[in-house]
């Protein structure tokens, strides 16, 4: 089954969207008998892929449609409970990559709600009118104030270890200790303790921000977003249309994003398209433009391609990141995105570009960019080329024994902070870990067209062959790539691609997650007596007691 | 078959200890049919546990009884051949917990190597020979310079993935991108490169830190040792004799430290007795009693009791933390090793109990410390309350329904920097997780006695129950903890273990192990057509391509 990550409100089957004012209101009732898969219910506001491929529109959307919206509710409609979490009959059922690819997706979900609170000021407020179990709780970490009815049975809670053997899946466990500071011995009880934490308690060790009793909930809730919302600017949002693309067995094409596909080799080629004309002189313009500003537009489609690949060519593990296009409208494009910083769709457009290039950084697929002749890796396409496991650029002034125009890349100016790594790090730092900061002399290098020499010289591509071995050498690389064990290589570029310091993002990723891959391929959660599927079942789980 | 840990030099098989001056030389001879297990040859000076075990055991000698020394020269006896890292079918033959553990142990020892260089002025320079490979270079880059024979041929590499399908599984990855900060995309280039990198290349991409050609290696070598042992003052050691202890098939008895296994419960219980007397009045009297100076005596035992239990005894996954004894004499004991801060010996005790302590962080058993009426946890003692997973204290003056002294503990000065954990905070740091330090008042109440309401009101421990309800909630949570899936427990306490900042320990640990675990686990590296297991048969690896 092809999964798509393309919807819209109207075609919505669990969410509802509300906006009125600066205040925004998601309320959730999954509809049981509307799970992605087959074989489960999505019973208590449990949720699959589907329901959150659904949050991940309406996260975005409120972005762009809604920038008068200050703060967001998230609730839920259902009576007294909020959400059970990630459906674990769904779980049981799926196979190692869906339930690994399912726990990045709703990750970058919830890292996608946090970036909203500090980046565009869109406040989440976690509505907990009932029950929030592990997923739902965590998606109540994800948010900036977290309000619990008082009732004296809702509780918050992470029962996976106790209940299921395996761990809180998205950030639950990174975010008690380092997001809502709880002390880590009383981390300790509350993820062991099956009915959670609730009340008085629950406040006390900052599990949560507010308790109101059930008679005055919504009135309380609704005070908070207004205070959270407060002097929130009115503002128009653009037109959020469908995007179009058209798939073929071995193709995804949309407009300026190309990906074919070699099951031989086992690549992808994402062949990205420059901008056909100069960009709007100002930040009327690109609203004017709307969805049609070419770098929103580029984004859009390259983050969906990225999903869908992921998601649905498990085997393609190698992606080669090409371009082409014209080097001086991409940087037109970069320089005006720079001069309208404070611009809000200006804004949102590079905080958009940044998540796209983090989900990068943890695709688990290998990325080789190759800098060719007619390539326009520039400025915010140059990132690619930074954030790639390895770059190889065509020295000279010849291709394939023919005269071509030398390659060329250059620096914009976002490449020097707007688009942090998951680490918190440029992309350009980590080129210079030695370096306190990058040498100025790149900075004064913005904007010039940079070939194989200088971009080698600045360390922003890795290997630079001339004609006469650029194809042998590309060769061979993506050859060897493709031989080797992909868990072998998920494991070392999850480690070499975030050197330096972590941020809570690099360990939701890169440490949460692999302690959670390790534990869905054991016999004690996944097996035929593992705690995962004995689930429900009424039959204890049947435990080899070694610890590892 | 059990292991122990105990060695000594005298029954050493693979590796040899030269002391000349501030110099010493450890020289790797690995002998090829001297492997702890069975079925593998260790050719090409690989190592297995055994190995590992003689060089723990050197790298801890060298500091107590040759403080004199300031730089060790870790080299090899064969020729042209420096180690080929870990040994191959070893691997292929252990189990999974047996991989892991192994690991783990091989990684402290590696981290001993560098606490040394940093905080013993012990510097250690790995004299490259010949090929460095794998575990081999993992060795060498936990030293603080890396010197390669300049011949043509020899190289440093990572093999793993390339050939193995697995991690570099001893803190390669971290320290090449973090501790040797070479450029991420080389870095994915040396990673999977068989054959790895040599000469000028190693020395440019910081992989190395001096080459030298083979005819002046060891005067070289000699050199640069001379340079970095420079100034280290002259001192005389203590004696290292072996450790005594008393094993039964449930207990492990050693003078200060008594282990008793429950089967049925799934704990071990670890009793630590305190000090017999008072301590000696300075330094000299330190060094007077030697190993019998109680914190390093027990120290010692309780080391090794970690290491033993860890190892031979898996399904026994959660240790109870107990002490017995006279607060004031241990207390007395952190005085002195606080008064006597610039004593090379006082630092070394302490150092060594930094040491255990982190073992104790990533040790894969839950931790329950129980603070009763007679226990002694002051000071240094009390960073065993702090770190384990949850702490009881039973408050009140009666247990089992009679009277008795109020359980206490006390502060020392010790808790306040000299034990950071594997992330670099202190363990008292990490109980006030939402404060810039520690209050004030805490640094006022060392050495102070407090009850169960004021370690409480300190955050000192998690839950305080009465003579009522001590027996029942502490039953309760043992069985709860004794009932849960052992591997999830692991990936928990990976997580809310080490809150806030990363190190390259945590890192390692948090992450790079985590990786290597679940890699440990997929047939694409164990299964029968798995690259771990086909190595060296001449047939290639059949991987399920899928990226997960």
């Amino acid at each position: 089954m092809t999964v798509e990550f393309r919807t819209h409100p109207s075609r919505y089957r669990h969410w509802s969207i509300e906006v009125e004012g600066p205040v925004a209101t998601l309320r959730l009732e999954v509809d049981e008998h509307g799970g992605i898969g087959s074989g489960y219910e999505l019973k208590l506001n449990s949720y699959d892929l589907g329901v959150d491929i659904e949050l991940h529109d309406a996260v975005q959307r409120l972005r762009f449609e809604h920038p008068e919206v200050g703060a967001v509710v998230i609730t839920s409609a259902r009576d007294r409970v909020f959400s059970a979490g990630a459906n674990i009959r769904m779980l049981g059922r799926s196979g190692h990559s869906d339930k690994v690819n399912f726990c990045k997706f709703t990750n970058e979900t919830r890292n996608a709600i946090e970036d909203a609170c500090t980046h565009s000021g869109q406040r989440y407020l976690a509505a907990l009118n009932g029950a929030a179990a592990g997923g739902g709780y965590e998606l109540a970490l994800a948010c900036d104030w977290i309000m619990l009815v008082d009732d004296g049975s809702s509780a918050v809670s992470l029962p996976e270890v106790p209940l299921l053997g395996v761990l809180p899946g998205t950030g639950g466990l990174t975010r008690v200790v380092d997001k809502r500071k709880v002390r880590r011995d009383h981390a300790d009880f509350f993820c062991t303790v099956e009915e959670g934490v609730r009340g008085r308690r629950a406040l006390d060790w900052r599990l949560v921000d507010e308790l109101a009793p059930r008679s005055r909930f919504a009135e309380a809730v609704g005070e908070r977003a207004e205070a959270l919302a407060a002097g929130r600017p009115p503002a128009r949002g653009i037109a959020w249309p469908d995007l179009e693309c058209e798939s073929g067995t071995d193709t995804r094409r949309y407009r300026h994003v190309e990906v074919t596909i070699d099951r031989t080799a086992r690549t992808a080629d994402l062949l990205l398209r420059g901008p056909e004309r100069d960009p709007p002189p100002n930040g009327a313009g690109i609203e004017a433009q709307g969805t049609g500003f070419w770098p929103l537009a580029l984004a859009r489609e390259l983050d969906d391609a990225i999903l869908w690949l992921r998601h649905n060519e498990l085997e393609i593990g190698t992606w080669l990141l090409r371009s082409r296009g014209d080097l001086s409208r991409v940087l037109a494009c970069d320089e005006l995105l720079d001069v309208e910083r404070d611009h809000w769709l200006a804004r949102e457009v590079r905080l958009f570009w940044k998540r796209i290039l983090k989900r990068l950084d943890v695709v688990g697929r290998s990325q080789i960019a190759l800098v060719e002749p007619w390539s326009c890796f520039v400025g915010t396409l140059l990132e690619l080329v930074l954030g790639a496991d390895r770059a190889y650029m065509l020295r000279g002034d010849e291709y394939e024994e023919r005269p071509v125009r030398p390659a060329q890349v250059a620096l914009g100016p976002l490449n020097f902070g707007d688009y942090p790594a998951v680490n918190g790090l440029t992309r350009l730092a980590m080129r210079y870990p030695e370096e306190e900061r990058v040498p100025e002399t790149l900075r004064n290098a913005v904007g010039r067209p940079l070939d194989a020499e200088a971009a080698d010289a600045f360390r922003i591509v890795t290997f630079t062959p001339d004609d006469i071995d650029w194809e042998d050498e590309v060769r061979v690389a993506v050859e060897e790539r493709s031989s080797f064990s992909p868990d072998a290589l998920v494991g070392m570029e999850a480690s070499l691609r975030f050197p330096g310091p972590e941020t809570m993002e690099s360990k939701i990723f890169g440490r949460l997650s692999a302690w959670q891959n390790w534990i869905f391929q054991r016999p004690n959660a996944v097996g035929e007596r593992g705690a995962l599927m004995l689930y429900g079942t009424g039959r204890g789980a049947d435990f080899d007691r070694r610890r590892v």
